[in-house]
């Protein structure tokens, strides 16, 4: 079954044949590959995929031309790193955010709108598992299409329901205890999420721009939410070797406002 | 059982006798109450919270003196914000990325070192619930009983197992899949750490100043660990009143760096 | 005369009954103080100011209770610091940049709009020193009171004229090199602005909020301006204990956006 | 002469044979060149630069395929950001924000090290204008020739005095109002700006890492300076589109460290 959990797995620390593998140059040179027979080649030789059956997550395996790679196995969201997104990127600080102050836990319900790559959909999967699930709503059907392979992909489509819809007159799904919105016009979503929540649920929003946010904050707050926060979380890598500490000097500047609210009960129902 | 999934606990959608409930005026005034005989007071009066028991989350209640107060079911973390928290407060922000980085999730075997108040380690928790296991090393024996608390409170207390002992000589467990490092000498860890992990197993660690971000990743390097990253997080909160959209004047400036590394096995492991 | 170069002024570099003195604690305790008989009390105990005479700027004085000060002779933006300033702040951050992004320089003629407690209008003259001209206009006769008198205690008076006006049907200079708009409605200025500008003139903006950044924008667009650029600036203050080196927790986290543009003249005038 | 002010010379708003002019496309594709006969290419076609004689600043050009280009008089900095720039580059945000804080004005004396394009050293030239002077020492010659012809070419070199020489043992002149130090190893200089410096005069470094910025700090706090601030700016650029506000995608991370420090006399001089 595809959500056994990792420690599982871990208990046979060996790589199998079929087993995805994260291979691992450095932080810009990075692959998942698939353990099968055949040549992994990279910009410095190749190797045999299947040199590395029995050997253990963690080592390293030598190319043709000398190059170490590290074998690792991957995270979800190395597997999800190796998504083609053709949508708007979401960077881990902002996933890992949203995840985190919706307070996704195993057993919750929880609604997206914009499936794009599956990316999110992923990690929300991920946050919900073994027992929650995850609803998400596409309106493209090729976007639909690779999401869901990008899903399987990555080991979630048991926790997943893929909905080739527009939402905006209402989720086949209620009591949702979370609703993720990425899209352009987060705002047009609003109502329907007002009905699919729980009393209290979360919803949270990601809007590029500001006249995004301040289109989608004033639609929360009509339409029944009290918003906990609107942020953005700017993110610097740094240099670590020894003596020459600093940050580096490119960065990403800008991502995505992210919005958190919850739902009100009218005053008239409490 | 303290750990059944929020979803279940929706099913009854009504406050009960007994419940923890978020009460909230704005993001600066939240208050985590007990429903029970007695009188909730604020500055802006103060009201019985017997009075809540039927009620619906997410409803407002009404004080004495005229002050709405939402009525929400609090997600672990508003529990984690009502810690006493003598130690070094690590925020949403770097705790949200950390869990995401490491690829916590369902089944994760978990080691931390510096207890503190129980905030990451109730974040740990969730992300490895239901079926993984925190452990947890503080050698200040008060501030392990108020974690212990803490982490009960917050309703994770059977995910968690408590030692007080220092684990630089080598943690209990072995076969960890994570293990996370919050205290003010991460380097002393280092080789436990690498010990106590399977393969290609991450360690986190999170310091306040370059110096000790730069001690951690020599000790990473020499260590037999790869870092995958070291990064500072800036989050910035935004008033989204209309027309009127701009980045609050004060933030938060720092809390501490985020180190990301994997166990490397020794090439002639391979 | 007010406007003699540091330099001559620096040839004697003893402290002389009269003259203003920057009295410096720390970051957070500084005060400006005219040498002249009495004392001057800080919360660590007090001094006879007179005692100051004959010394040399650089040195440092101890107080009755036994705290050193140090003395030094003020930078101009050090009597700034000291204005009261009931309006909006503008930091040394966005001050400097502007000014450096606009090329102020001896010799020009700049115009401000919205002359406050005084602050930018000082450090607009200091730019243009010692052959260019500051006119600044202000509606509020007590605000501009209160700027005449900072701007002469900084020393600037010579170079700044002052007019109690609004300025939206007409600046009365013409073949101005450089405007600069620091008022509530910016884009109110920008066609006056224009007409006041020689071909290719300067103008900076500055906005606390996003949507009066996207107001100005357009009004300058249509307005027969260029914008180069607008930029926020965000500052960061570092503890540079050895060993502990780190960001303040604290921090600025927005004052203002700051949008430089230049005057283009129509296409058929060219 | 050189360093007329830039109001005379708008007095005669026309472009002139021998003028250096500014050609601006947008933000990334804008170029300095001398009007001389001869024609001026772009990717988007040319013209005659000789065609521009006679027009006024501010106006604009058609190449012979159509392209628009506006016609600006240079700002110092834009000549400057025309340099071959072979070293550590500083931003104006770093550049504007030293010389307000140095509070350089008409009339200072002051000493920079590291000349390198000669970049700064024209940015500290106009701040000193029209009395003041700059002594600028560089240690490799070919560094100091390209600076000169640099500051040559900007019309700051009557404002300027170079050096082909380190002065860790000491500077050829005293009395300075200001040390501006931008190499590798700044606290190698901190002695000699000390005996410089008139009481009370300032010194600003540069640094790009941690590591230096440390031990810049030590070396000023032993070598008797009182260090007032040690920063750094991060500046955002953003795209200005009417209902497409947002930052950009990309910015600059990370330049440099700025130290501004100020020299005290020992107890005993006082």
């Amino acid at each position: 079954m595809a959500l056994q959990s990792r420690r599982v797995s871990a208990l046979s620390r060996e790589i199998k044949l079929g087993d995805r593998v994260l291979l691992y140059q450095d932080v810009r040179r990075k692959w998942i590959a698939k353990v099968e027979p055949g040549r992994f080649h990279t910009h410095r030789g190749y190797f045999e995929l299947a040199e590395l059956v029995g050997r253990e997550y963690g080592g390293s395996i030598r190319t043709s031309m000398g190059q170490n790679l590290a074998v690792f196995k991957p995270r979800a969201l190395d597997i999800v790193e190796s998504f083609d997104r053709p949508t708007q990127i979401l960077y881990p600080k902002d996933i890992g955010y949203a995840l985190f102050q919706l307070g996704i836990g195993n057993g919750d319900r929880v609604l997206e709108v914009g499936t794009g790559s599956g990316a999110l959909t992923s990690a929300l999967a991920r946050g919900v598992a073994p027992d929650g699930q995850v609803f998400t709503y596409e309106m493209r059907p090729e976007f639909l299409r690779a999401a869901r392979a990008n899903v399987d992909k990555a080991g979630f489509g048991p926790l997943v329901t893929f909905h080739n819809e527009d939402p905006t007159e209402g989720f086949e799904e209620k009591e949702a205890d979370a609703v993720v919105v990425d899209l352009g016009d987060p705002w047009r979503m609003v109502a329907a999420a007002w009905r699919a929540l729980i009393g209290g649920g979360l919803l949270a929003g990601f809007t590029p721009t500001i006249n995004q946010l301040e289109k989608l904050a004033v639609a929360l707050r009509e339409g029944g939410f009290m918003i906990l926060e609107a942020v953005e979380l700017l993110m610097r890598e740094f240099k670590t070797e020894a003596g020459k500490i600093r940050p580096e000097t490119r960065m990403i500047g800008h991502t995505a406002y992210v919005t958190i609210a919850r739902k009100l009960l009218p005053a008239s129902d409490v």
